[in-house]
Formats: structure tokens, C-alpha cells, sequence
């Protein structure tokens, strides 16, 4: 009989977010718990596809508006070229910091032992076929195939 | 006694935002954990209230602002308009995938089983009564109540 | 053996945003678990910092812009004000619901038992020092540790 906790504890992480900010708790919180011998699963699904989009995942965004924590006033914010200048600053920081780049860090998390899925759902509403994702993506399910899944696991929504 | 995972797996969704993107997670997940012989329970709180709100729920919108996903430039993004443009164009892809619009899934996981609550601190907040509220939702609870009823439980916070 | 369940039920918290509307959700289910007996660990990460920064701490605002529950035009919501204003509102109905600022809200459930950790990540990347946080924080960990502490626990990202 599995548990949430001891030898076999279970980690899901639903990701569902594609801002710079919100992919990176993700990938950093797979990547603490598998160096724990913690099972992880990745679960991508609505905007967090981008993160696993080739076309997309390497030019992830953060933007200042709707975000009153980046301090920028919203009359700039909504400036050509601010989005992409927040999106560089922050990329900057994460580097200084050894994180790798989206791509490299789903490769280390895959490579670590961790298992990704893709939300079918949401790829064909963003008309996505599988050839579009990353090769790290073990499958392609719905959303019944995550619930079996996450059995006994903490589960992440983020 | 009673584990996360078994017969007796319980699963609490905790609905926050109100926009029709992060609506519709918690709604496919609920749906899934049901037909999955998954006990369901969610909880509506802060702008999730907007969900269940008879005069808004059938009226949910998508905005491209402080969403760079959605890959519009925030200048035009904070046109009169674009919000309800955004928000038709999504909905229009959700229906693509026989999903049913807010009301009618909520019916839907209401009557296969699922227990749905209200929070009453935000209702007290933004001044609703349970006369606001759609008939599914079975009571409206404080947040003690709610950590009472999550006992045992997965809990998502979407 | 602990369980998610039981007299040593566990619920950790992880708060990664920084805005009004989603900082109290965490203090309120911190503050109603912590009268329900359960063990109660806060984790700042991100803009979730805002919140445990005493220059912060006080001043979180609430944006319209992004948010279109809150029912602004964004054509509204990009001018200068506008932020101010719908933070100071928001305050004021937290007020009358009678739930503390956010600083005193902190002290409240640290004082009821209540765990605080700061992301040092998180930390490295905003320049703050631990001096810079309020004292409730018990120890800047890093997400090796966090995955340590929240072994067995219910888990919600907010």
C-alpha cells in the first residue's frame, strides 16, 4: 500500500502556467525532488505547453503588467519592446543564478528520471501535435490517464 | 483509516481565479477524478466565486493582458474590445472540444457526485448572498470547515 | 508512520505571488488550518517574497489590469492610479471582513505555531538578504529542504 510519504513518495507537478516565472518553480521543484529519490511526474497543460513547445519553450515571456510585484508602472508596461525587456532581465538573474535555460533543464529533469506528460486536451485546442513538443515528453494523455496517474502522490497545481 | 489513494481517494479543488482559462482546469479535473470513482469536493474562492455566480458565470472572459502566451502585443491587448474578442475566440475552441460551457459542466459534475462549496469570507467581500449563486452549490463554508472537509484529501489550488 | 490524515495531519503552503488578492488565501487556510490542529509550514518563493519583505510587506497592491474579474477596462486600468486605487479598495473590504494587513496577519499565525521559510533562490535573485525579511521567517532554505519539510503534507501552490 503506497503512501504520500516514505520510500515511495510521489510528486505531480501540473503545470499549467507559460510566463518565465511561473515555469521556473516548477522545473525547480522537479528537479529538488528527484535529487530527494522522489518520484516526479510533469503534467503540461494549458499555457504550459509553451514549455515544452519547441517553437516557444527556448523564448519563454515575463511581463510586467498584471504584475504590480515587477514594480513597473503599467502606462510603461504596456510599451512596445517592455515584455521583452522584462523577459531578458529575468532570463539574466536565472542565469546568474546556474539555472539552465527551459530546454536544458526539462533534459536534466528527464534525464534525472522524471516523467513528463502532455494534457491531449489542451493540444488540440492549441492545435499542437506531438511532433511539436520537445522529445522529453514520455505520452500524450487525457485528463483520466493524469488522475490514475497522480494516485498517491502530493499534487502541484501551478 | 483513510489514505489519499484507494477506494476511498478524495480530491479537493480549490477554484480562485475567475478568468475562462484557469476555470476550465479545475472543471476537467473534477470531471476526471469523477468518472475515475474519485470523491470530489470544490471549494470557490476569491475571483473563483465568479464561477458560480448566476449573473457572470455564463459570461467568463480571457484576457491577453499580462498573458503573453496568448501572444498579443499588450498595446493592442488594452484596446476597448480585445478581452471580449479573446475571450469568444476561446471559448469558441473549448466548445471545438464538446466541452460545455461553466453552467452546464458544473451541472454536470454536480450530478455525477461532486460537492461543491462556497467561500464565506469572499462572498462577505464582494457582498453576494447564496441567492447569487448557481443551485449547485451545496453550502456556503468558512475556511475552517474547508480544511476540515480536506482531511485525507489531494488538494489543488487553481 | 505519519499520514496525510490523523492527529499529525501536515499542510504546507507554498506562497509564490505577491499581489493582495492572492496573498490572503495562503495567511486565511494558514491561519484556519493552524485552528484546526493541523502542523502548518509557509514557504515564500518568487513574488511570493513581497509578502515577508518588510519594505513590502505593507504596500501589496492588487492590479485590475490582467484581471478582468475585477471588471476594469483595461483602458482604464493602464493609467497612473489606477493600481493604487484598487489596492486601497481592496484593503478595505479585507479590513471589514476584519482579517489583519499582511505583516500583522504573519505574526498572528507564527505566533500561533505557524513554520515561515524564504526560497534562498528566490532570495539570491531579488538581492535580499535575510535582514530585509520580517522576523517571523524561521530560516531561508533552499527547495531540497522545502521538499523535506513537506514530506507527508498536504502541499497547495499558490
Amino acid at each position: 500500500m503506497s503512501d504520500t510519504n516514505g520510500a515511495d513518495r510521489k510528486l505531480c507537478i501540473i503545470c499549467s502556467k507559460g510566463t518565465l516565472d511561473m515555469a521556473y518553480p516548477g522545473l525547480i521543484l522537479a528537479n529538488a525532488a528527484l535529487m530527494e529519490g522522489i518520484d516526479v511526474t510533469m503534467f503540461f497543460t494549458f499555457w504550459g505547453l509553451d514549455m515544452i513547445t519547441k517553437k516557444k519553450m527556448t523564448n519563454l515571456k515575463a511581463t510586467p503588467l498584471g504584475n504590480p510585484c515587477m514594480g513597473m508602472p503599467n502606462l510603461l508596461g504596456v510599451l512596445p519592446g517592455m515584455t521583452a525587456m522584462a523577459s531578458v532581465m529575468m532570463k539574466k538573474e536565472i542565469e546568474k543564478l546556474d539555472f539552465p535555460p527551459v530546454d536544458e533543464f526539462l533534459e536534466m529533469i528527464s534525464d534525472a528520471g522524471g516523467k513528463m506528460y502532455s494534457c491531449k486536451m489542451s493540444m488540440d485546442m492549441m492545435k499542437l501535435t506531438k511532433d511539436d513538443l520537445c522529445e522529453q515528453i514520455d505520452e500524450v494523455v487525457g485528463a483520466m490517464e493524469f488522475m490514475e496517474m497522480s494516485e498517491g502522490a502530493q499534487v502541484l497545481f501551478i
